[in-house]
């Protein structure tokens, strides 16, 4: 993931699975539609063996985060998400103001 | 975890593991310090079987984050960090604008 020097905004999405039926494939489909957003600047995303999980994406600007949002596959995805995979999930909008970055030499 | 209503401030940290060998002591006793500094709100994690991790870790103010990061006992954890554990990772400092929960009702 290269992104560009802040400012820009990061979406942290806390999440829980109580079922994941279906959901990686999902997932992937909406990392991918995602990627195509106006405003879209990269994504992680990690998920441990009990189901608990953190994705980050990150975009230029407030008004694509909304567009995302308002997306209609995102819109079924993310009725589904409460209704068949979710036990809680927490998202925040916010900007990131300072980066740093280690990578350790060869 | 139980955060105040935004704003408040996110340190999202990624990273990568090359070995884990004492890195879970560690990584619990800097959860445990982190509790005890001044602004400090909550902390969440998740590492996959990879070895790929995020931390966010919250903050009422910038002033807070940085005294944590200069933190004598924590500026030894971060040094062990580069030695010993870490391929790489990022460090987003980021103010928290807006919060959106779910939780499925039993």
């Amino acid at each position: 993931m290269k992104l560009p020097k802040p400012p820009y905004y990061a979406v942290i999405f806390h999440s829980t699975l109580r079922n994941n039926n279906d959901y990686e494939e999902t997932a992937n489909r909406m990392c991918e539609l995602a990627e195509k957003q106006t405003g879209f600047l990269g994504v992680r995303s990690v998920r441990d063996e009990n189901g608990e999980g953190i994705t980050v994406s990150y975009w230029s600007d407030l008004s694509s985060i909304s567009q995302w949002k308002n997306n209609a596959e995102h819109q079924l995805a993310q009725h589904h998400g409460r209704e068949k995979w979710y036990r809680d999930y927490r998202i925040e909008i916010s900007h990131v103001e300072h980066c740093y970055e280690y990578v350790k030499e060869k």
